[in-house]
């Protein structure tokens, strides 16, 4: 599938607007992904306006594509929703535990990567912001999320100004296995990596970081165990203070 | 985008193989999709043989798609690859944290949803199963998972033996929000449910259940508090015992 296959991430985009229509279209194609027994666990948030976008670009830390978008669409596991309905429904609710966070994450994700697929194939660029977890707690307080809500991801759209190359991946054989996971030795994963290590981008990476190895320039620069640390329990606090660790 | 908009899960299946080379396919536009930095944080067992199917379909509690399906696709997010790349690269991985299990897991949801669309596009039918989360334990066991990977989810895939009618779904003004969450009143959830609550579909559940309302159906029968305590906190010690909550 072309669309699939030709896909990469686009951080610089033009100044043309998207038209509110195709907007629409790309988020009823999202709704008609699979979710968890029908339940639609999942709101979307459109950050169109200047005002709204600049709110949300210093919480995904100002990274180019951010700055660059000129939509955000930020995707939330929602219980909220539904536990009003449960309530009118004189049913009791049982969604506040991190089972129903994780399969209402499951539903926005889905929907996510369909608004992408629908996107691209409509001649946006997309960027996905990793950051919407890091920074959860002040997104929540920006957006307005009530309790038993939470950003999972956030996309950044507009139309392309640049053609990047597409990213490599390490061979289909490094992430498959058959039957049962087979755990990798240490030569195996060399030979998966050493097209990816040998590749001259990555080459100047580490250089420019003054690293020995590409392990290290995502260990100690990019990824770094410190900063995992720091914000995955800032993730969890959040969690807890959206009523889903109870 | 036709694909994506008449999706529609299948339980179903016929007993046609699946080509191979159409698997393979599949997998590689799976693995074009999006993954922060770039690292991959994924792998994807491939459940081929009726051996391999037969010890997860109890897992997946006998459900009618994984009982009917040719292949279960479980996508994993797997941080032991990436860990090990780091050691032989002399780099100090700090991977063994919820932010870093919960990127892994965005990584490998994103691959699951293009392995789908591509399904689906060479006339393929999927489900998701849901109920991977919920016996993590066992699966990592029949899978053989190392340290630092965790199944997220399941797809079960073949050719479609039926032709359901679309879900349905709450009005997509229902899930959009512009700028800020604008949170519900209970007049707009009641709107907001009333197509579905009229379904006939629905009220033949209600009746057969004994319930009341529909969202009955749901806390009392098939998404009860209980399971989902228990299952929550057995996904905790999973989650856990896989190094993720360091």
């Amino acid at each position: 599938m072309d669309v699939l296959n030709s896909h990469v991430s686009i951080r610089k985009f033009s100044d043309r607007k998207i038209n509110p229509i195709l907007v629409k279209s790309l988020l009823y194609s999202g709704t008609k992904a699979s979710t968890t027994g029908n339940m639609q666990w999942y709101s979307i948030v459109v950050s169109e306006t200047f005002e709204d976008r600049n709110a949300l670009i210093q919480l995904h830390f100002n990274q180019t594509a951010a700055k660059n978008a000129q939509l955000f669409l930020t995707f939330i596991a929602d219980l909220n929703r539904f536990n009003i309905w449960c309530k009118i429904g004189n049913a009791k609710a049982g969604y506040d535990n991190f089972l129903s966070f994780f399969t209402a994450a499951i539903d926005a994700l889905l929907v996510a990567q369909n608004v992408c697929i629908a996107a691209e194939n409509n001649g946006l660029g997309i960027c996905y912001l990793g950051t919407t977890i890091y920074n959860a707690k002040e997104i929540i307080n920006v957006l307005n999320l009530p309790m038993h809500t939470f950003p999972v991801t956030t996309i950044a759209i507009g139309y392309p100004d640049e053609l990047p190359e597409s990213s490599d991946r390490i061979p289909i054989t490094g992430i498959v296995h058959n039957g049962r996971y087979k755990n990798y030795s240490e030569s195996e994963v060399r030979e998966l990596y050493s097209y990816k290590e040998n590749l001259e981008l990555y080459k100047a990476f580490i250089k420019e970081n003054k690293k020995e190895t590409l392990a290290q320039v995502f260990t100690d620069v990019r990824y770094k165990k410190d900063d995992n640390e720091f914000f995955s329990e800032k993730m969890l606090e959040a969690l807890k203070e959206q009523g889903f660790l109870e």
